[in-house]
């Protein structure tokens, strides 16, 4: 299943620009598949494209609306659904990163099936996945692993695959969550494959490649984190990583959601390496992204040094300064790819 | 959802005895739940019990159908599916392990329906879970945990609570597979459950008890398995064992369906304990289940021998042994239960 661009995002009414994050997200890394945004009245979202009713999307060739708000509550706003139906009749494919299955919705189940278009509800997979097998592949990987949920690891594996690319690199981002999904138009949300095919489908987002080619892989979840530690460990096995950036929040003291303290680096480097040489006996850390949004510009220097110091490996936050110091680690311990 | 018994088992027309090893195992451990086998004409396998109709079944009081056996290939047999229709007809529940869900197939559906009974499809979780808190609960909790699938954890686990219970300790099996919840009536077959809710869906399995109150939890999988590692992790995590048995097979060489070798019981014991204690960082081992079924008596006592001796711990074979040394040696350490 791959999601067919241009984009016309869809903002409906959100409440806050936060509610908007997914089609931020979408529009700061793929700005050149998104034709425009459709506001419903009263939406306070705003990202920044031009604004476009349905008809005029289409018209202009785009070929998916994506709902990219999260909407409050478990129902969806009957205003959304004509939305959809009228996106759907229009020609446009549909997709959502929604807890609500849209093809659990009959007036858009009937639309989607009278246009003949698709409905891709990112969320859910239907897909079927053989079990993780565990056999080397070929072509090179990295993956972006955290100190806990929510850190950065999306963002760490694009700006990488991003840099990599600029250095002459062959590199693909390859996501694992919805976001991460709308953003390469293909992946899969790992957390809501059946349990026992975490690695199976790890080993399906990142296929036999090219020797030099690199799969950017999206991290997901702690090692260390008592809710979503089993995808954490499904998602190593599975992408065999040759190289892991940890990914971190400095000013962060406890594990999101729950009430555990955050792990140390070192731990992390530590228990990744342990567990991933299951599946790749090589597997070595090549850096640390770390999230300084919260600290001002001179202590944020000072953490980055200083972690860079501690560790013996480049430490660089990807909004702040960019990642050029970890893909100069990653050449030079991969010389030939 | 409780399965109800007593029990008719259906057998069908199985072509060996090992395709109703669902059906041996709810006899081994619950003939007491079992009134009866229904075997249909060509049937190769015997568990047992008094050949038995549905309306026999129905009359004497059997509460739900259990169709203890694989069929080959993913379909299921028109003869299957009028003897599932004649149980729900005469008053049974049904409930099945297999790939397939009984409510997909409409004749067994609307029978369901029109005779108000239900459909346990104990392969499939329809059931909401929250994700995993990872706070300490109330009670004791013992995981059986192996070197690899396959190796006797639901055997062992289901041996431990009999001793248990013969030693005046409160306990209970916890089934996290399907025949386990067949021999127990309730649980979840873990592998099942969306990823994101592994460890939430454990801590369901055995919630708050009594002070001196031991859950015995249904192991899965192992933490070196490249296919089934999460899967473990988010039962470890979410079962926050006191205490743990290791389960071994010691002729294996190689993982279930893998060409990965099996790990030594020193790296389970040390990979437990570390992934363990982030939710109880009192987790100890308190002995080891050994499956020698491939040995001769003296090599099977010399086997057991040599482990205990290397561990430091009790090594028995559940189904030779028993395993009254481990339980002796979980009550030294846990006197007050």
């Amino acid at each position: 299943m791959e999601i067919e661009h241009p984009y016309l995002l869809f903002l409906g009414d959100a409440h806050d620009q936060l509610a908007a994050k997914t089609a931020q997200g979408i529009v700061d890394w793929r700005a050149d598949w998104c034709l425009g945004q459709l506001r419903l009245e009263g939406c306070k979202a705003d990202v920044g494209l031009r604004e476009m009713s349905i008809q005029d999307a289409a018209a202009q060739g785009a070929r998916t609306m994506v709902v990219g708000v999260a909407n409050a509550g478990g129902v969806l706003p009957d205003h959304w659904i004509d939305s959809i139906v009228q996106a759907l009749d229009a020609g446009l494919h549909v997709a959502t990163g929604l807890h609500i299955r849209l093809s659990g919705i009959p007036r858009i189940a009937d639309a989607a099936e009278r246009a003949g278009r698709q409905l891709h509800d990112v969320r859910y997979s239907d897909q079927r996945f053989a079990t993780g097998k565990g056999h080397k592949r070929s072509g090179m990987r990295l993956l972006t692993v955290g100190t806990d949920c929510s850190c950065g690891k999306k963002y760490a594996a694009l700006a990488l695959e991003k840099e990599m690319r600029a250095e002459g690199l062959d590199a693909d981002f390859r996501a694992t969550g919805q976001t991460g999904v709308f953003i390469s138009g293909r992946g899969i949300s790992i957390d809501a494959v059946v349990a026992d095919f975490i690695s199976g489908a790890a080993e399906w987002v990142s296929p036999d490649n090219e020797a030099g080619h690199w799969d950017v892989v999206e991290g997901q979840g702690s090692l260390f984190h008592p809710s979503f530690a089993g995808v954490t460990l499904g998602l190593l096995h599975g992408s065999q990583p040759d190289a892991f950036v940890v990914c971190h929040e400095p000013t962060r003291t406890r594990m999101r959601g729950v009430e555990h303290p955050l792990p140390t680096i070192a731990q992390v480097i530590e228990r990744v390496v342990q567990n991933g040489s299951l599946t790749n006996p090589d597997i070595q850390c090549v850096g640390l992204a770390v999230n300084t949004s919260a600290l001002g510009d001179a202590e944020a220097e000072r953490c980055l040094a200083e972690l860079s110091e501690e560790y013996g490996l480049p430490a660089a936050d990807p909004i702040r300064n960019g990642v050029s110091s970890v893909v100069a680690e990653l050449i030079r311990r991969f010389p030939k790819g």
